[in-house]
């Protein structure tokens, strides 16, 4: 009885130095850990599947870093801090160990990166894509979260960073459109989660969340969670050089795979974010606002006109 | 923009209900709750595959009770208590309203029957088979967790309820032996989680865990855990009515899915672990010990002699 099976085996040789404190080196059936005294607790869950949110062909070590950052991204958008995580993993037999070996290597950099360590999961075969899920775990001080809901009449509408790149990226990485430098497959493959500037605007903000399903779709999530409507003024909306020589606007506008952070922020608060947004060196840009009015998003051109997109956003569920 | 897509809509009418406290109505980027002040946390996640780990035309609320107990075993088997869960579910396009319906209303009979909530989670699609993870959250007294690795020479190996139902379960399932009372695909279809059990022995045994991958190899898991080796007599191990009438001892000591409790217990604590036993109402019976040596299993039959198995267990990952 002393050979381990093989999944035993995958385990040892690319999981578990993978493992933090309280994994118990994914030897037990859980992982045990204290909770930081008087924190709260954040928690979240994504997965992704081959061929839907990534490319089949796409290196393993960017596949696990991207899993495990659209995750942190989620933690961003809850102004918190990252503890760890667990990940099932679910491949067609026959995977080869070089993949596995990527695949943790990315993790690997990420966690030295992000400060954050594998607490357990699950490895399993399938006879269809590989599925992957990821659960991240962190923590904020109690009620410092930042939530969806809270954005009032008269709030801006702020954006990190710059919106599109993630969507243009994903036809760059299939050779639809040109990317001579990398820049845009780059940001589709590697997303940056904003944890620094969620953590500083998290006692600034009314409300916030991450962009990851289209600017406008999620912009209407914030509108639906606070019960008010929002002005998107397109030609402010902060867009890449790459994204500007792109001249895609609607699908910048519409795509996904941004993980940037989307804002409410009471006018008098716009100094304070200002400060904040130069203390984590990530540019915040304003680019519309909340209105009074029943749920919902219109997006405006430079001359105060409507701009109808024949697609608010990304489903995963729906379209791919 | 108030027209929700599909994906969001799917996960109001099904999956919103199911969420607890902190979940935040599952309209947030993530859930927030405190953890029990005092309490160190427990967490695991398994994932399952149609056509790996249950039958494709399995009824989907049995396939959602079944992924949430497997997790609820590993919390039993470290004694601790449920809190929690968040889960990903990808499924094909065209998967009926009705088939997560079903799913749900499993998931809610058994938060009901366990006193958990959901906390968060995520939809896909997938051009494959569905594919489910469940990650569990639960706490235990600081130090308490019940652990694989502290089995010694001399300590009685102990099992809880009958062994065997679940990998004959599976063939009953299939139609492939006789199971007149559906007893055993019962038993492979909606495990018994020994919550109450694993809480009251935490305390007691050196060593636990629970049995999932086939009783003789998850033997030598305690075996490797603790450095020791240990003695199964095949004629202890308690056997159902129906499985003594199926009469496959080799595939009752190696097949999965038993979701038993696996015990080391020092001579001295048998008392103690009968009381608790009783207390519990769940059988627990002697079926074996560990010995000084090496870590492996052997399996004995009732004269002493060796029973050789050709396959110690089994591997979600290496054989289906």
């Amino acid at each position: 009885m002393s050979d381990l099976p093989g999944e035993f085996s995958l385990i040892a040789r690319h999981f578990r130095p993978l493992a933090g404190p309280g994994a118990l080196a994914l030897g037990d059936d859980a992982a045990v850990f204290a909770p930081p005294p008087g924190r709260e607790l954040v928690v979240a869950a994504d997965a992704i599947v081959a061929g839907v949110h990534f490319l089949p062909g796409d290196p393993p070590d960017l596949i696990g870093r991207k899993l495990l950052r659209t995750n942190l991204s989620d933690l961003a958008a809850m102004g918190a801090t990252p503890l760890g995580y667990l990940m099932t993993v679910s491949v067609p037999r026959g995977t080869p160990d070089a993949w596995f070996a990527g695949f943790a290597a990315g993790l690997a950099a990420d966690q030295a990166e992000f400060g954050i360590f594998l607490l357990g999961g699950d490895t399993t075969s399938t006879p269809g894509p590989v599925s992957l899920s990821l659960t991240i775990i962190g923590h904020v001080a109690p009620g410092a979260a930042l939530r969806r809901g809270g954005a009032r009449a008269g709030d801006g509408l702020w954006v990190s960073g710059s919106i599109g790149d993630g969507a243009l990226g994903l036809l760059a990485a299939r050779g639809e459109i040109a990317d001579p430098d990398g820049t845009l497959a780059g940001r589709y493959r590697l997303p940056q989660p904003r944890l620094a500037l969620g953590q500083a605007v998290a006692g600034i903000a009314h409300a916030g969340m991450d962009v990851s399903d289209g600017l406008v779709q999620d912009t209407g999530h914030l509108c639906r969670a606070g019960a008010v409507g929002a002005v998107i003024e397109a030609a402010s909306v902060p867009l890449s050089p790459a994204a500007r020589a792109a001249d895609r606007l609607a699908l910048c506008l519409t795509g996904g795979d941004d993980y940037e952070l989307l804002l409410a922020v009471p006018p008098a608060s716009a100094a304070a974010l200002a400060a904040a947004a130069a203390r984590c060196g990530i540019p915040l840009t304003r680019i519309g606002g909340f209105v009074a009015g029943p749920p919902g998003v219109s997006v405006r051109n430079a001359d105060g006109q409507p701009i109808v997109l024949s697609k608010a956003g990304w489903s995963h569920f729906e379209a791919q």
